[in-house]
């Protein structure tokens, strides 16, 4: 599809994946982004290059600027009707197919609007656990939500991903499209993933019109989470056990501009404390009520 | 994970991938799938080989049995935390997170049980056309539902994935695996796709619950559809435009058992007939409602 083609097809309550598959600009920024990722290799500063090697047209489909172009994402685009269609990079024989029932009405039937909540920090930093707290604030309330959880999306859908780069850079992907979905469907979905990349999350933030990525940093020091070790990962990981561990020989890169920030500095983790979990669940309450997610109590 | 360790994973309310990765249970299994699919090579019998070239491993996440042993789908296995849990006869360092907020609650907030309709037929047989009525149909009886249809979910999800007989069994296992999570956080997922062969339609039931995967087959011969041709794909297919092509030169395995089935030869197709659609649309309703899916008008 060339560019006038994506035009045709972008409406304004439509979502597209230009195919920048086989262009030079695809290249150049392939090539810019691995330089920029190659240029710091310190574990923990966040800058170590997260190697494409092997099937690089896997991670294209997450580094291509799949971009939200209005409030509805799942939309028509009626002048693609018959159209074979060219996403990412490939010729595919699909028709959008738009749907008479919108975002916008799932959202007034259920009171409450679609988002995804994305939790992000290092292992052991409280994630899941701030997740359930929220989960159950929300509930509380009156207004569903969704847990995607890491580790349990991979019992299922990626069930066949492994942790090398590549397939957790897909592993995130993956979450990151079906929060989408999810948060198209009207509800509130809570992501909760160590996510190390700044650019694999921007990815999925672009996925999500203006507002609705709400990205939550669990601020907890490497040597307060590996203290805590809840899951025996860091002192395997210690022992050459695990290879690639996000604080232990791969790097975390923490949020340059999130909506929210959480710090937790106490050694015995958040899991053991339930009044600081509800006090920082009800920090994301307070941010999702002020800014027009909830519905009214 | 041995059988022992399966074991000790299952609870009455868990789900678990046992890894029969390398295991020769595994090894039997897939060629006894493979010689099934061989027997006979009719295009539109569903009895011919979906070719497992290449990527097996790719193939056996889809094709393993993993079953929900219980009402809940997202769930605990306490005795699993801190092990290593190996998924798909892959070691991963992943622990199950359990959650306060049930499928159970989140049902009781929304007044509907959570369930999926797989709404399956071949290109132009009026699977989408339905979805959307349907869709309708719940929204004005205030049930929340979502559209998960296979064309769409192309543009985000499965962007990466090609039409081969590889990744159209992995656009299915993702879809069923996506539609697992909606129906687990109370909603009605309507699944719209080709989805022509019985075994990977058998192993999204298997995801669910019993009783919650309800098969709609929209049964319209070939001819019709073909005269119908929305998108023009037929016409494609039959000029060698399209290789593979449902119903052309792949086939299509009818369902044997399943819940709903939905008759339509007019040859101007559904679309273009609102009260047809809306009666078709009343099937399922009616079917959901007197299986207590729905809430109380």
């Amino acid at each position: 599809m060339d560019v006038a083609a994506v035009a045709r097809c972008v409406r304004k309550s439509c979502y597209v994946s230009p195919s920048f598959g086989d262009s030079d600009l695809l290249r150049r920024f392939l090539r810019s982004s691995l330089s920029e990722r190659s240029t710091n290799s310190d574990p923990t500063s966040g800058r170590k290059c997260l190697k494409l090697r092997g099937k690089i047209h896997r991670r294209l489909s997450f580094i291509r600027p799949i971009t939200a172009t209005d409030k509805s994402i799942s939309s028509p685009s009626s002048d693609c009707a018959g159209e074979t269609q060219q996403i990412n990079g490939k010729k595919k024989n699909i028709v959008w197919h738009d749907c008479p029932v919108t975002k916008s009405d799932r959202q007034e039937l259920i009171k409450q609007k679609g988002c995804v909540i994305w939790i992000t920090g290092l292992s052991g930093s409280g994630k899941s656990s701030l997740a359930c707290a929220l989960s159950r604030a929300l509930h509380n309330r009156g207004n569903l939500s969704y847990i995607l959880d890491g580790d349990n999306v991979r019992y299922g859908l990626n069930s066949d991903l492994s942790f090398g780069a590549e397939d957790r850079a897909e592993n995130i992907r993956r979450v990151g499209e079906v929060a989408k979905l999810f948060a198209d469907a009207g509800i509130i979905c809570i992501a909760s993933l160590i996510s190390p990349y700044r650019r694999e999350r921007t990815a999925c933030r672009a996925l999500l019109p203006q507002g609705d990525f709400i990205e939550v940093f669990m601020d907890v020091p490497l040597h307060v989470c590996e203290a805590r070790d809840p899951k025996g990962l860091y002192k395997r990981a210690r022992a050459g056990k695990i290879k690639g561990f996000t604080g232990v020989d791969d790097p975390y890169e923490p949020p340059l501009d999130c909506e929210i920030v959480i710090q937790n500095n106490r050694d015995k983790g958040v899991s053991s404390s339930s009044s600081s979990l509800t006090e920082m669940a009800e920090i994301v309450v307070s941010y999702l009520d002020k800014n027009g997610y909830l519905k009214t109590p």
